[in-house]
């Protein structure tokens, strides 16, 4: 079992901490999606729930520890889920949540942030940039910074996921995981190795935003100094060093999928699942379509890990 | 309690038989949903399973017992969902299934029954004349006839969505329930009355298509002629007197929407529930949109049964 900074055991733990609403999601095979795939697909499906993300799994269990310390504040980075998802797990709670977020956000995301109660400050730039104002709030006002992926509640929480994964009879072959920050990635790639290593966990994440991949690739921290890419919840460029030493030790595989390709997933998903997806939640789906031939007669499971898109813009990508 | 067809130990009972994947669906606010319905609505969501409706609570109990009895051939009249759902349980239990539809009906629906390995018969007609024909095979073949909503199975199937619905904390003022052949309702109808009466069970039935709320409000069977509705799946003619019956021991009200509303429906809960679905899964919130002063500061759930639509369709209703 591979030494990464997660815990199963605490990762167990954690499902009593979180809102049994954002547990036990579905799990289903799609057949429908299977002649176009050429495989076996299994969807975890992540977006049937206040926040439409699998992000409430972590901030879950990040605002149960901080009211279980008295805290009454908490400031955050994001690209808008998990903005949404603190907001959530905050309210619940008593904790003022202040959510840091590019102006360029699609507007759903920023929008349910604010109607969650959540502060919401704009900045100009991206996500790296949300990064560096939410740390020097959280240092002016002395409250809590939320890291997403750094904070391992933030990757154990996200880990459940993997427990409901091992949990089903017969077992998938490979799994397909959105890659942003690495805390979807980290969290249920630990699960997998840990208990259910014959599972080949495969990373996804898109050509235009592919900091964390090369990184991976490299095995060593590779920055960009901008994205290219639909798929806003996956689009970082500076990947989180300790993050990036755990995905090492649980990844078998990272791969870049082209923006082309991540529409087609999310047509797909419309048309054959009759479900309508955020970007990042057609990556594995992308993968599939990149390369038929690795996945053959297998059985994949994809996490269907986010629906907050702008409608508008979804129906301008999907052509439908 | 009221004396209906359904026994709420059976209910219990038929939990065990159901496939799991079929039982403890996502039920949880959205609040985004509430500025524009003035009321608090939670969604009971059918449609993250393999078929995409309820209906396999029911056929799963149906092709259990068959299964159980040796029976190795069944039947069905279908609008699109129970034939699916039918093809689905009876694969997995080596049962032949016969489905008959409409030639009319969506042929998302029935492209899936086939691909679900069952024979499929289409009729000229509505669903009223594919039940004739359904009939008629069953009697000719002498195997078993699969009567949606008459068959106790079917309704107890589906009222296991009903003790789903007790288990919440806080309870709901009202669950509002889409009214076609009468299983839902009066499945889900039966808990609530048993296990939670203070909750108003409102069955919702397009205008287009008002046979069976007719007759619940005349309280005997009155029949139409035809139908003229985009919800395919509740546009049936003929209620059946068993299960008006019932109807009558655990309706508080049967109430009739608008096309339009239903539309509203659809397209709300794609804007602000990320949920594409089927026009008689809408029914629930057209009802809201119809009598806001009903629901005002009220907790409403709504069961959304069924996201099985043409896309084409679909986009040409919602404009989106």
């Amino acid at each position: 079992m591979p030494e990464t900074r997660l815990d199963t055991a605490r990762i167990r733990a954690a499902r009593r901490i979180i809102d049994p609403i954002f547990l036990d999601t579905p799990l289903y095979r799609c057949e429908a999606l299977e002649p176009g795939l050429g495989c076996a697909v299994s969807v975890k499906l992540e977006t049937a729930n206040p926040v439409r993300s699998f992000k409430a799994r972590g901030t879950e269990v990040v605002a149960g520890l901080l009211a279980g310390n008295g805290s009454r504040a908490a400031v955050c980075a994001s690209a808008g889920n998990l903005g949404q998802a603190l907001a959530w797990s905050g309210r619940g709670r008593g904790i003022d949540v202040t959510v840091v977020a590019s102006r360029l956000a699609p507007a759903a995301k920023l929008g349910r942030i604010r109607a969650l109660g959540a502060t919401l400050e704009l900045v100009d730039g991206d996500i790296e940039d949300a990064r560096e104002r939410a740390a020097a709030i959280a240092g002016h006002d002395g409250i809590r910074l939320v890291e997403d992926s750094l904070d391992v509640e933030t990757c154990e929480g996200a880990a459940t996921i993997g427990l409901e994964l091992v949990d089903t009879v017969p077992s998938f072959d490979a799994v397909l995981i959105a890659l942003g920050g690495g805390a979807l990635a980290t969290g249920v790639g630990h699960v997998m190795k840990a208990l259910a290593p014959s599972v080949e966990v495969i990373c996804v994440q898109p050509l235009g935003a592919p900091a964390m991949t090369r990184s991976w690739r490299e095995r060593r921290v590779v920055t960009t100094d901008s994205t290219d890419t639909i798929a806003d919840g996956v689009a970082g460029r500076h990947p989180i060093p300790a993050v990036l030493d755990d995905l090492l030790l649980v990844a078998d595989d990272a791969v870049l999928v082209r923006e082309a390709s991540i529409i087609a997933g999310m047509r797909m998903l419309l048309d054959h699942a009759g479900l309508v997806v955020e970007p990042s939640a057609a990556l594995g789906i992308a993968a599939v379509l990149e390369d038929r031939d690795r996945f053959a007669g297998r059985h994949v499971a994809t996490v269907v890990c986010g629906s907050n898109v702008d409608v508008a813009a979804y129906h301008r990508w999907v052509g439908a």
